[in-house]
């Protein structure tokens, strides 16, 4: 697992890294994942480290304090309701939240508002309509739509990667760059086979098994089909293709620095 | 569309390049489009474009010639019988060929007997199952979906570009390794918008209208919405991915050199 989590973070977050002595709010962090290697690329930068949930954030911190960061501090907060003045971060990280927000465009205007003129915004989310595979398995695309579905009935958007562009846009942000991290997977990569093919996107998937068929998105029989034709991408002659989009955005004006 | 033909040629050939010396047949060379850049890359290789139309052999060879290449010579032919020996070669370049074949392991088996031992092929191939977009649209996925279906009638595999790394494999080819060259089209690349996702993959799916009509697999207003919604791709808030593969492998046995 350890090559599998390198290859995604290095793939997610290599050209990211903060100047020394600029301040960076990571909205989000839940239980540090993306914490920990933010802090340890930019050791100068100084983090603050936000979520909504209080037990995510003492996970977190464990996990900081474990890997001997010092450079993070963390604090509970809404997204939309957050503790800290206007203008008040150089700099502003986003991983894996948008998706889950129903005004994703007014989220992120109120993180732009956060930011010193000139400050950037980094989002980074997936899509799961970005996925595709060898066998190819109607059973299997019809498991994942369950999943697309259901997100967006909690007010989410399991597509929101290809919009990255727009919404940012839309928010207000200046110069938007956005590109695709695609993640390949053949059996010439076994760590990425199992690490991200088994245990990361399939096991997202067969955990909305009860819900889509509680939901009346699917049957059993039908959803197991699908799991298992995602499980035959695995074997030897199987392949998996799945794309993250990582964007980057400024807020207008001067920059301070 | 300068800058567009040069993203893409970079995008699929940049890694390309066969040593001084060396003799590279290439098969399905059609008009000579990826013969010139090939050509041109390495210009102390010797190239033999190969193409089973003479027609087509003519306007590749006007090509070379205005590109004041002279390291290329062109044969007629046909891939599952071409006019050359065993271990004719050193390398095989086979580029949007495959995906007409019905039996592309066999025509890559062919090739590979072609070559010296340690000799590679290289194969490009696209995939339109990997084309998504923003505003996502069933009727776009449906249009796209006839092409795919007509390519199949047709004894073809539109979908060949993931499975790359198993068809070499079956063909008896050692050290296969697949890279995705993924095209992201976003307004913030207006030549890729209008050179890509307009002129190249919606013209494509436009040219199939007539054809899936008459094979009862759309009726003209269906399939005139799936390409309006492909054009409203090309819109400032619109973006386009499509993904093509590039797979190399070798012939088993001491390298020649």
């Amino acid at each position: 697992m350890q090559d599998q989590a390198g290859t995604l973070i290095e793939l997610l977050h290599s050209d990211t890294a903060y100047p020394s002595g600029s301040t960076v709010l990571e909205v989000g962090c839940g239980v540090g994942a993306q914490t920990v290697t933010l802090a340890q690329r930019s050791p100068e930068a100084r983090f603050t480290s936000v979520d909504v949930s209080a037990d995510l954030i003492a996970e977190a911190r464990r996990r900081v304090d474990g890997a001997a960061i010092t450079n993070v501090e963390f604090r509970q907060g809404d997204i939309f309701d957050l503790p800290f003045g206007a203008r008040s971060f150089d700099h502003v990280f986003v991983c894996f939240v948008l998706e889950h927000l129903s005004r994703p465009v007014d989220a992120l205007a109120s993180l732009k508002d956060l930011l010193r003129p000139g400050g950037t915004i980094t989002v980074i989310e997936g899509d799961h309509g970005s996925a595709y595979f060898h066998p190819d398995s109607p059973a299997a695309r019809a498991a994942i739509q369950c999943q697309i579905e259901l997100q967006e009935g909690a007010g989410g958007n399991a597509l929101i990667g290809r919009q990255l562009l727009p919404l940012m846009i839309e928010a207000g942000l200046d110069a938007v760059h956005v590109s695709p991290r695609m993640v390949y997977v053949d059996s010439s990569r076994p760590d990425l086979v199992d690490g991200f093919t088994r245990r990361t996107f399939t096991a997202m998937v067969e955990g909305v098994r009860a819900s889509a068929i509680a939901a009346g998105l699917s049957d059993p029989a039908s959803f197991d089909a699908g799991v298992r034709d995602l499980h035959r991408t695995t074997e030897t002659d199987g392949v998996f293709c799945y794309t993250f989009f990582k964007g980057v955005g400024r807020r207008p004006g001067r920059s301070p620095r």
